[in-house]
């Protein structure tokens, strides 16, 4: 099979998978694979009309006559753009058409080829999404077609408010060839939980209890929503065959059975088989840890959930089956209120094993690691006082500081979203502007500088922990950069710089530390102060990502 | 004549103007004022096709027949839609169609009623450009009609490089009621002067050569096209019938007549009608002065040229009736070169005696103008060593920096594109960093403060002249902000900030001044400092706009 007829093949089964049953045809050459699939399979109902104008009228009557979603297809070039007065038309009346239209390779648009014009995004605002798919030649490109499929299928306002969809294929020659593939696909399926289906929901958690291995994985939630989900998931971690990690970000304290995915699963490369899960539940938003995104999207046996409130389903495990979308805590009641323990599963005391072995190294390595980012992080994590709200930094310090505990009334902050480093100090100051208790923002050295106007006018309720160690360290941490030419300049961006006087400027009250023996009393006297301070600690730069890597090497020794 | 009846006049008009025979109308009720204006002017051959998918590849045979534009009307709704395949075809072929839908209203988009779809940019990438009109309540509307009309039509893509256009147009009811009128309607002309008509450039020199009144005017230049510029308008100063008024940033030096407008045109506010062109020819990039533009733009009479290579014709004036687009020194070369005298104009004289008397009076308020911003900027111009560039701020600095003269060989530069703060330290530095002459930045407090990060890696020919008026002191200077309720708080943005620690931390020496008696000399030592230095001049904020106001006081005395 070709790569044009397996995209074509993609597409009609994506067609069968989302219930369609009549398709439209107009004649051409350059759709011939989606023809070619269409016929091959058996499940359509195909008719076939020349006028591209007509055809898309003719779609339109008979998904009104169904109550059903129509497809359409037609070849490359301006056939496309005849469609647009029915699409129009089924845009405002709210009729679900399936526009699919053939293009050329894209490399072609604008290059005198004929039938070949920009056809992408050609229906504009008159459906509700379009995508565009290209012949896979990786795995990665072919998980893209089978995830764009499953994007335009379940977005709501197709799937609930019955817009027209648009999918742009380009295809490319040969078009022809033998077309026979029998491999079922399954597609993802997203259900709406403010009106969720009892038999779906039933199904799923029984599916559940039959199951000996699920695993619960939580990204970045806030405090409020942490609490919420904290009460669902209490209950789960008394089933055998259930068992949850997450980070520092997930506000979860006791509801989960590590807070620290990057020390937890230390170890479990080498035989990731047993604990790989066969449902992956995937709650909250973004996870730092680059590490288990790699472990379980390598696992493609996995039945993915992902229960979220935003709108859209990231599929972050590559292989989404099912969204969850809605409220998150109505999700999860109904679905923890069936749950049922499997006693023969021994999922969780695997799990539970490798993670107090974690532990006891953990603390093992604590007492000989030497003065370096990581003991200030394990000194912070011992002095922060209660009630503190935590601004973690991104790059390296989201990432130390998963690697240890906090007390359950401190709460943790993170710009995830997209990552940035340009706007904690901001961030920030206007969260602490707005909160009565006090905020510590623990930032390095290159984001602190970059959002330095960031300071103005802060509230007294603002500490600053900067971790001073001379440039981006991160780029020490991760494998590759430092084998770059001139990479101290354009990368770690090396300085002398410190932050004292930019501080004073700023109405800070300045302390800073360079070594160990002070660094304990430093931090006392730094939560002492009743006014906005800045503590810079500095460490060595050269010797921070040896400590670090040593940590992890002595993770492994179990 | 109704509002929607005059909206079609204009277009009809339009279609005139710039050759226009054939129309290809598809009846319908929302275009009725545009079939209405087409039949009743007698100038085109109309005929009628009610399928506009027809309609749209029968303008195309008639455009390719009479090798020349052609114009399709078409009523509110999908009708637009269907004449997307044909204006695709005419895109890729390079025929040039002037599609004119008639829309809806645009608050009733959406709204449920018939016929009434999204319409604009409908044809989305298959048009070289695309309009919106709406019927016109106000002069400015009118213009604004005209303008975008003018701009559609002389778009080099349309123009030259022969692709559809499209003009969408929202008629409100009434659609049909007496339609006459019989004032001709100047649109704007473009001339690509690399490849410019002998004929029109003769008939302009002429136009010139008769004219009484011809006034120059001349924004940011940057240092080679002010030299460039300033040969061909040292030889237009000879003519009794021209003058030339500039500014600062035109980097022209001694070859325009003022490089000071807001000085020089005081006190003509009042008999402005003498000083009033009857050809206004606008060259370079942004005009600063306010006034000047006000005043040019009342004048509704007057013959307005731009000459510019940018690509697009700004009608700053308001009312701009040719543009001359292409390399900038051979279209003066071309217009020079044939300029004749026409000694019994007095309008040079009338100029040069306004001038002259400006400059009397601007040094006659010197000796008593009293310590403030004004006076920094009066002795900077006197203390500005040879050879330096000057890199001004925005907002007030701009302002007070073209009420003084320097030396020819100091060059100007600013961020007049958009006139932004938050770049200015930056582009200073990146300009110094590649320049071997010392740079000096005149900036407030703040964009200072604003771009502080600006500040890094800055090479020592960089020389900044801070002047800390204590916040925004342009929402002191112009009308209305101080009337606001938390006027200091949120516009004006009061601080009692200053840079030492900042300059510190940068590498930069710091050196302030707070009082006349030192400036001078602080300005001395500034200059002779051979680091990246820091001047900050504290100037007492309540006082600096009472001595501007009553500067421009002092000069209408006359």
């Amino acid at each position: 099979m070709n790569i044009s007829q397996e995209l074509a093949y993609y597409i009609s089964e994506a067609l069968q998978f989302y219930g369609i049953q009549d398709i439209v045809i107009s004649p051409g050459s350059r759709n011939a694979p989606l023809v070619n699939q269409f016929i091959r399979s058996q499940k359509f109902n195909c008719s076939s009309c020349t006028d591209e104008r007509s055809a898309g009228f003719k779609a339109l009557g008979i998904a009104l006559a169904t109550n059903k979603p129509v497809a359409l297809t037609c070849t490359s070039g301006t056939a496309l753009l005849n469609y647009a007065p029915a699409i129009c038309e089924a845009y405002y009346q709210g009729v679900p058409i399936v526009v699919i239209s053939a293009d050329r390779p894209s490399e072609w648009i604008d290059q005198g080829d004929g039938q070949t014009i920009r056809q992408i995004n050609a229906l504009g605002s008159y459906v509700a999404k379009s995508i565009q798919l290209n012949p896979a030649k990786t795995e990665d490109a072919r998980w893209l077609i089978k995830r764009s499929l499953g994007e335009v299928f379940c977005c709501p306002e197709f799937a609930e408010q019955k817009r027209p969809i648009h999918i742009n294929c380009s295809f490319e020659e040969p078009l022809y060839g033998d077309g026979n593939r029998d491999e079922k696909i399954r597609f993802r399926e997203v259900l709406n939980t403010h009106s969720i289906d009892e038999t779906k929901l039933a199904e799923l958690t029984n599916n559940l209890n039959n199951a000996s291995k699920v695993l619960w994985i939580v990204g970045q939630l806030d405090e409020q929503s942490g609490k919420e989900v904290s009460t669902y998931l209490s209950k789960v971690k008394s089933f055998a065959q259930h068992l949850i990690i997450s980070e520092t970000t997930s506000n979860l304290i006791s509801a989960c059975d590590s807070p620290c995915i990057d020390r937890s699963i230390v170890g479990i490369e080498d035989n990731f088989e047993e604990f790989q899960p066969e449902y992956l539940i995937h709650l909250g938003g973004a996870i730092v840890s680059k590490k288990i995104k790699h472990l379980l999207r390598s696992n493609k046996d996995k039945y993915t959930i992902r229960i979220h409130n935003t709108g859209y389903d990231e599929d972050t495990f590559k292989g989404l089956n099912l969204g969850l979308n809605g409220q998150v805590s109505k999700t999860l009641s109904g679905i923890t209120e069936k749950l049922q323990d499997n006693p023969k599963s021994e999922y969780r005391k695997l799990w539970t094993r490798q993670i107090a072995s974690s532990v006891e190294l953990h603390h093992k390595y604590l007492n000989s690691a030497p003065y370096s980012d990581f003991k200030v992080f394990e000194l912070l994590s011992k002095n922060l006082p209660e009630n503190y709200k935590v601004f973690w930094g991104n790059s390296s310090v989201i990432r130390y500081a998963q690697l240890f505990t906090y007390q359950a009334s401190n709460k943790h902050l993170a710009n995830r979203g997209t990552s940035g480093i340009e706007g904690l100090n901001s961030t920030a100051n206007g969260y602490a502007s707005s909160c009565s208790d006090p905020l510590l923002l623990v930032t390095g050295d290159v984001s602190f500088f970059y959002d330095i106007n960031g300071l103005e006018n802060a509230t007294e309720n603002l500490k600053i922990l900067l971790i001073n160690n001379g440039g981006g360290n991160i780029f020490r941490i991760i494998n590759g950069p430092d084998s770059m030419e001139q990479f101290e300049t354009f990368l770690e961006t090396h300085h002398n710089k410190n932050a004292a006087l930019l501080s004073k400027h700023f109405g800070f009250e300045y302390m800073d530390c360079d070594k160990q023996e002070n660094l304990e009393s430093c931090l006392t006297n730094f939560f002492k102060s009743s006014n906005k301070t800045v503590l810079e600690v500095f460490t060595p730069r050269l010797d921070n990502p040896e400590i670090l890597k040593a940590y992890f090497r002595s993770l492994k020794q179990q």
